[in-house]
């Protein structure tokens, strides 16, 4: 028996053939999305603008899966008949504007052209203002809304998205029937579901970006939503009553895709959940071990057990009951932005693609500390913990010897300090973090990044075995779902492995590591707004002192 | 009746021979030093370190005079028998250690393979510590000795090199003599002077850099040196009693240099000075006029008359009574780097000296603050107003987006930032300041810098006349001394001009930048020691919403 497992990133669709009895990947096929700037729709007077072209995802897989297929039925023993089940993970939150029939407004020619009738993806940075006004009522009149998510609502979110559209594009507003997530509204598309109520949706997003939680009654109640803006509480009617975790279903696969694809008509349709989640999933996540996907941000995921009480923990996130694995709480952090800011040094920057390799190999002969640099990673804000979008990059202790190689180090320095911050935060508030596994391309690909995390975490970096790790925990849902395997922790125990490299922390740069993170606290928290009176007068000159001691 | 100014600048020496009437200069030579890197002795292994050999300061003062006169010599009306005099500036503090024959040990074989035994380079930090320790026993026994330099004595001033060479290279110091800064040497060479007690000392270098003044009985007594090192209260009995404003003769030429240059025997040579003392005059300095000499480095110097009492300016490098023209105090301030905070990224960091012209018209078409970027200029520490080294340089505000057209312009601006910060100081402390004259290369060459430099600081830039304001005031001191003008002020104005081009504030610009520079003065004093309870939490935001601002 097989599962096809389909995951939306931001630049392409994979789609994954898995075979259920023990993960082995037999065909995958990715398609780039044709339209816009690598597939994002972009505003050039507005860089804070990123849509995606619902037909884009459409095309995508269809195309995806039918080469995944292809490259599989090369396998002997593969057979298309013993496809068993689909299982589908996106971006989120990417809610799209949908009509009454389920389809996205920029389907139809009459909305195409709006910027706003796209999807929203998930890293749509329009609606600061929004955000904050939603923060702002929750702290005042609905405080538990926003205590699991840090006590913020993101600008990336589902309801900022919505509000923004309701402000700035309010024919869009008034055309959608409804809202749908495409991590709910891709597996609806595969059952053919045509009544936007009738489509499942998945408590990942709802509960990590649409304040719902069944605790409150779902959604957010209409009082708050009026307060907001009338016709959001209109449209909660039109929105959904429960989410679901990864033990319902989102539907079969209808006549139209069944023949579309070639694929076994009926078979279930696992609810959708985040890219990230399901790659958790994938990755072997467990009460315990955290997973790192690292890429051009990074999502960190943990579960525990929903029969034990997690703390409100400040600046996480998200948690939410069922949304990676169900019977535990889902736990969600990340960093804005890991691999982007080392793509941004190197090509927007430096303007040379090919300096990746280069300044890699020249950045391992540094030792920690040597450069006398040290850097904010908040080019794109700082998600966890701090939670604000209004933050940037930061450069500090150049001189006129520094390098390109030693203001690269100091990127991936910086992105390590941050995710040391994470883990901090996490254990501070008693979830238990005894392994890390990462993964990801950079993950795969780059030891002197892994070295560094180690290092500075103190934690051993472990590597998931798949490089489609998302793709392959959607394939896992879809296979527990079937039937093909009897629970999540035996799918996860058969399906996933680890590589056989791993990342143990090395005691001499540890050492070096933890002053230059007590430093790194000292910037994050001053110009982060946690500590308002900060005497910064040493950073510079600690740094000098570090940079000496470590060339010797 | 002509003169010659001799200017040694960090990588070449440069002969002007000018006209004493008028000031047209009829001829110039320029030797770039052989030996070293670009005319730099260099440790790999530390970087602080930069000497000179002075080899290459005879081969050059004989080889540009030579090439300045044949120059000249095409000039109707010019005879080398009308020199009437020869000026000469240097860099400084630039201390050579000499034999008792007034002969530097670096052209003894025997010490020529050892840096210490060279001309200890202006930029030369590896005194730090020595530095920390004069300015300690000052503050503690003597606060009068650095009150008018700032309250604290630089590593690059001669006691803590001489002190630096006692402690780590104790056989060059014992084999020294006497140490003789090289504006002094110079002059002393072609005077032919054979004995370094004989060696007329300029009160420049002196008041400037080795604590002297008049007021307290020369140069520090001898009980303050001993407690240093009982060595350096030995050597100031070989050091000199009394140094000279530019009224006094350095001497006259000897035979041997008449008969090497073919000049006049006997012609008067002035005191040496600073190349950027020379230079202000030669820019025009007068009383309300500041003098910018902006290079790799600045120096911002002015005059108050010596009638009139200077408070103590904290963080102003010197206020010395007749160190730039006779009858005023010299004030000196600068910037520890300028022009090679620009070098350091378009050519270290970047890689290509090309950008510089590319990315100097890209960062043209940017408005203030539309970037979102602030700088600190400390890339080679902070001259003035924080005096202190141990500082480094430091970009804010970074995104995904950020060009290095945008990281040039902050660069630049940093730098403008830095500039008004001394302009500020001193007007606080009651020196006038009515109006700035720049000379330089950067000054003529790049009139964006020139219009931040306006829009930032408020004040008109003019520009000097010459591109060689330093060799021109070096000619003006002979001219004085020959008797070709009756006074400094005369010959200033006869023999200075200034270019008809000059960039005035633009208020739209000044609002701005007034608002940039308050952040920057948020960071300035929270990095630099001034403010050791900063709340830098809105210094992000703030900058995010002058980019919002400034992009309509």
């Amino acid at each position: 028996m097989f599962t096809i497992g389909i995951d939306y990133g931001t630049n392409s669709v994979r789609a994954l053939v898995v075979r259920c009895k023990d993960g082995a990947e037999l065909g995958t096929g990715v398609v780039n999305y044709p339209s816009g700037t690598q597939g994002v729709l972009l505003d050039p007077k507005n860089h804070n603008l990123a849509r995606q072209n619902p037909a884009d995802h459409l095309f995508g897989l269809e195309k995806s899966i039918k080469l995944a297929l292809a490259q599989a039925k090369k396998v002997k023993g593969f057979d298309a008949r013993q496809v068993v089940g689909l299982g589908v993970d996106t971006t989120g939150s990417s809610p799209i504007p949908v009509d009454a029939t389920n389809t996205p407004l920029a389907l139809n020619k009459k909305w195409s052209g709006n910027l706003a009738a796209h999807c929203w993806l998930w890293k749509d940075h329009t609606s600061i203002k929004e955000a904050a006004e939603i923060t702002a009522l929750a702290a005042k009149i609905r405080p538990h809304y926003i205590a699991k998510c840090g006590n913020t609502y993101s600008s990336e979110w589902f309801w900022s998205k919505i509000l923004h559209c309701r402000r700035t594009a309010p024919a869009v507003f008034k055309a959608a029937y409804s809202w749908v997530e495409l991590a709910d509204w891709i597996p609806s598309v595969l059952a053919g579901i045509k009544d936007p109520k009738a489509v499942k949706r998945g408590v990942c997003c709802a509960g990590h970006k649409a304040l719902y939680a069944a605790d409150w009654g779902g959604l957010p109640d209409k009082e708050f939503l009026a307060q907001l803006d009338p016709a959001l509480a209109d449209l909660r009617d039109r929105l959904y009553e429960i989410a679901h975790d990864a033990t319902a279903s989102a539907g079969t696969l209808c006549a139209e895709w069944s023949k579309k694809l070639g694929l076994p008509a009926g078979i279930p349709i696992a609810i959708g959940e985040m890219d990230v989640h399901y790659g958790a999933i994938g990755s072997g996540v467990s009460e315990g071990t955290l997973v790192k996907i690292i890429g051009t941000s990074t999502c960190d995921c943990g579960v525990v057990s929903a029969d034990k009480t997690v703390a409100d923990i400040p600046g996480i996130c998200g948690i939410v009951k069922g949304a990676i694995l169900p019977g535990y709480y889902g736990l969600e952090a990340g960093q804005s932005a890991v691999g982007d800011i080392f793509k941004w040094f190197v090509e927007g920057v430096l303007g040379d693609v090919k300096l990746h390799a280069i300044l890699t190999a020249e950045a391992a002969k540094l030792k920690p500390g040597q450069s006398g640099l040290l850097s904010l990673d908040w080019n794109n804000g700082n998600r966890t913990v701090l939670v604000d979008p209004l933050l940037t990059g930061l450069t500090l202790g150049t001189t006129l010897y520094t390098t390109k190689a030693e203001m690269y180090r100091a990127l991936i320095e910086a992105t390590a300090f941050g995710a040391r911050a994470i883990i901090e935060r996490f254990k501070e508030y008693g979830v238990p973090i005894d392994r890390v596994v990462c993964a990801g391309g950079i993950a795969e690909k780059n030891p002197m990044l892994m070295q560094i995390y180690a290092d500075v975490t103190g934690c051993t970096m472990l590597v998931a075995g798949s490089s489609q790790a998302c793709a392959l925990g959607s394939a896992i849902s879809a296979a527990v779902l079937a039937g093909a395997q009897p629970d999540f922790a035996t799918a996860q125990k058969k399906m996933t492995r680890l590589k056989k490299v791993s990342y143990k922390p090395k005691v001499g740069n540890q050492k070096i590591y933890n002053q230059l993170y007590a430093l790194y606290r000292q910037l994050h928290d001053s110009f982060g707004g946690v500590n308002k009176s900060a005497d910064l007068s040493r950073v510079m000159k600690d740094l000098l002192a570090l940079k000496v001691a470590s060339s010797r």
